[in-house]
């Protein structure tokens, strides 16, 4: 159950009642906001006359939840709003790896030249070798830093585990809990204490249910700006690299109050599909879509099979700009 | 290897040359098409001579395989070509089952009144309980017959095992193979004796490469008029009834030559995002849609949850022939 | 809701009643046997009078479950009954595909030397291909039966599809429905008019509760002799063929009453896991086991990759016979 | 490429050839042990006189790889030895979660009247709600320690995630990563320097590649105490939790040489499969295996379903040992 207390209540008050019910809880707007587990479906007695409104839910699916707010979130990415009934479609280029100024900087020209607002370029890789290139780490971050100063590009950038979650957070705009941490409570508990937007992605072997969950660790500790991101699920169908699950993304809309954020490029693992999945997603109505670019895909030190090159990029960023008018979205 | 023989070569030495390369083969525009075993990678010199022109092939994706016919091939459905370069999307609209006169009829007039031409209804219904209601059969199949004579549409329905193979090639514009049925060589087979178009759903368990293999029992008997149909796999994800698979989409448009069509119904299990996926299947680019609409899709005998109501399916129609003029579609 | 009529109803009587709650039945040993929809929860009054016993049932599995029989049932193959309290595992061998005389009588001797009494050989092939070997058909079943009469084996060997079907039911001693053709209700609905055992093999992309149902075809139809076979199904995990669902045998040993077989060799798909998941699957207490044993697997026309060779095949039987000891079952 | 490095060498020149051949490396008994990416397959020329021994590698499946060393590594477990020709297996049980001391200390007594050495028990609960239960953390882990203290038992309990992992290094005698976090290098690369014991679970959607590659992250960096445990994968079918994926410990078996653990409980989900599966985990030989049980299943914090009672786990441990006696293991 979610629980909107009283305005004028005081903080010992408001931690007697999170205890008696069992809650998490958070102030925002001087509005207590507590969840208790879905269990509860009545309010107790006790607390009637503290409460202001509350929602009695199914499951524990609850502050992301459309019963809860029927309408979609709005996320703040620097000066760009998503969400909401902007009709935003933010489009987050770059590459895989941030491998060098020289690749990071040109990146960040060609999203310049595009009019596009948001750069993206790993670090710290979630590899599944450790013989594999790593990600230049805090070096990484640093060039990504410099691209904002430089370009005035809002960077995203993904965090592996927990020992780098600060660095993280210090460093990009928006935080990326990548497919592989989507459970890692480590770094969900501390995004829940910056207000910085945090995009999930979901884990390829895990429910919708549980990728709309991990949302509510870092909204329940009363950070608002959480995007869910679909990159493609884990099937038996191995001649794409992952499936990216569309019906998914119709469950999250009908289901869900978070904007959605599209990763077409590591769900299907090859450049050659990424523009039509491109168009497909942004024709679904949606928030965002994240595609990989790299100026020498060939020589990539990751994902060199999925990764565009630059005039395919902007092919097909030219071709989304012109469906996007059509159909009444703004790509930024 | 996919092998054109010269003009002018008589049966016998085509049935000898196809014995020699343990070749299927059939004959078409007076070439003799021989397919071997794909493990031939060499032509033989006692058949060079009468050899026009050849392909060694990877795999035994053959026929269906761009790297033999790198055009998409065209198939007739009625008076409706789709594929090639046609740019025609063919929007197969129609019930789940086919119910009674009234309920056909109802559907034929609200496909003739949005201008499309092709109506689907299952009669023979490939049920996994005994004990659930199993289609009109026969009697089924006159009634679309009576609709295509009474409104002009064509009618295409399924077939679910080669008991009734023969019937539903007389009595459909085209044979649909559903996908519990994909691997049925009793219905491949005999569907590769008529020139009727085909319509193969993908095996919800199937991979791509099975899929396409499926045309190839078809095409290799003679008829070259075969659709290939994605409606969703079973994945893990249990929120929605199945999982859409545009990444393998991607994969078909790449690799193989047949014309393809969407069916976001099955896929999706719910009414609520078949809207969505409808618009995602479009502009990807793709040669038909399979939606079912039904005028009471609540009491429906099968699919209940799945399946339009004429309000949904009339502003759908409109919105996808609105996003097909500016893509350059044309719904038929 | 199953219905066990009384003993002395006349057959006009028993056809009404079957009419008024949308009944399939069958007879039995004078009795008959009504299956309603499971959505009938309550007896007409109507019909109180006529019935002997009834089981409201919570979904289509029904005659297949242990809340309507809760003792497994037996299964009489040729001389050797499996299930109920037999303790009896018959441990099926035999190459992949029927290749030759000279092949199956070998096989045939090796299975004789080792005291088993069920032969197996494929010669309707369900391949993938059109361009593979595709079994040697009725000659196939030819050889089977000759191996019957010469050796006193049982012999069982798959359908296809609907087309031949008589043929295998009448040369075999039990009919395989495979994994590609599970949902065919042209075969099943054949098999359930027959009294010969009908081993169906769980559908690689089929639920548990699908595979179950599709037993109710047959047993709706009359022929008690069904067994489940499961052979593994596809997951995201291509490192094997296919992942036995050792989980799944748990829930098909608590939910119905059919006698169970394994068949490692598909699932894993190479030779070197057959031996340590046959233990596996012995320990776990089921009805029977499906190996594959080639005398030269290398050359083998199908699955080589999977077949144990004959001294492999022995060592195996061997130390099966002496875990079957210990654990008191019977290695037939 | 593995490569011994001859003993004398200074730790200079270790470095020097390290960075030359981009390698990773840990000194075990003098000595310099380097993994280099397998993409190098034969020794440069500046080095060879240095080498003592080289391994060219196929993939990334390194240190792990039966190619590198044939025998099944051992693991010290307390003073129990797993692994190498032991023929041990090791019974871990005990409550999904640490709740009380009361609990904890009654489970210890259980396993010690079992003659049981290993305990199991969750403090950092890897839950997908923040709203659930989330174990008792370090207080648990005092428990823990206790425990050991005053039965003499070891203890195995979970890390969640990278921020907990000196905690649970410092109290657990075998360090369990979970399914969850199997990718997470905060926690793979700290266990790679401490010398206790690593169980890692598979990720329940990771391959098994993946899965053994996950362990080259701790056996790079000098550990090479790590045990591999399939818990189940996460497939199409939910009629059980997960699919526990024997097929896959044949693979583990074939191609690494780490002790393997399985937990059938967390595969089923259900008390009721869990004995069936615990013998056929058993007869396929492996390590150890992983048993929940629990004074009171029905009202466990945390997997309430899957938990066996007091009852039902020592007669499965009674049957297990009969089993184990026959089979020539030991379970301790």
């Amino acid at each position: 159950m979610i629980i909107h207390l009283k305005k004028n209540l005081n903080k010992q008050r408001i931690e007697e009642i999170a205890q008696l019910v069992k809650a998490i809880f958070y102030v925002k707007d001087d509005i207590a906001v507590l969840v208790t587990p879905a269990g509860l479906k009545e309010l107790p007695k006790e607390i009637q006359d503290d409460v202001d409104q509350f929602w009695p839910m199914k499951n524990d699916l609850q502050l992301a939840n459309k019963q809860y707010r029927s309408e979609r979130r709005t996320v703040k990415i620097g000066n760009t709003i998503i969400g909401g009934s902007t009709n935003n479609v933010v489009l987050i280029g770059g590459p895989c790896s941030v491998e060098s100024l020289e690749q990071i900087d040109s990146a960040s020209i060609l999203m310049k030249d595009l009019n596009l607002s948001t750069l993206r370029g790993g670090c710290y890789k979630p590899r599944t070798s450790p013989y594999s290139f790593q990600g230049l780490g805090l070096e990484g971050l640093k060039l990504l830093d410099k691209m904002r100063e430089k370009h005035g590009l809002n960077v995203i950038t993904e965090v592996r585990d927990a020992t780098q979650i600060e660095e993280v957070i210090q460093y990009s705009d928006v935080i990326q809990v990548g497919a592989k941490a989507m459970y890692d409570q480590g770094i969900l508990r501390a995004c829940a204490k910056t207000q910085k937007p945090v995009l999930i992605k979901r884990g390829f072997g895990s429910t919708l249910q549980e990728f709309a969950q991990a949302a509510e660790f870092v909204l329940s500790g009363g950070n608002e700006n959480v995007i869910l991101c679909e990159r493609g699920i884990r099937t038996f169908e191995t001649g794409t690299r992952f499936t990216l699950d569309l019906c998914g993304v119709a469950w999250l809309k009908e289901y869900t109050n978070l904007p959605i954020v599209l990763d077409p490029s590591h769900a299907m693992g090859y450049a050659y599909g990424i523009s039509d999945l491109s168009k497909a997603c942004l024709a679904m109505g949606i928030d965002g879509l994240l595609i990989e670019v790299h100026p020498d895909p060939k020589n990539a030190k990751s994902d060199a099979a999925q990764q565009l090159n630059y005039a395919e990029f902007t092919k097909l960023v030219g071709e989304l700009k012109a469906m996007a008018g059509v159909l009444n979205y703004n790509l930024v």
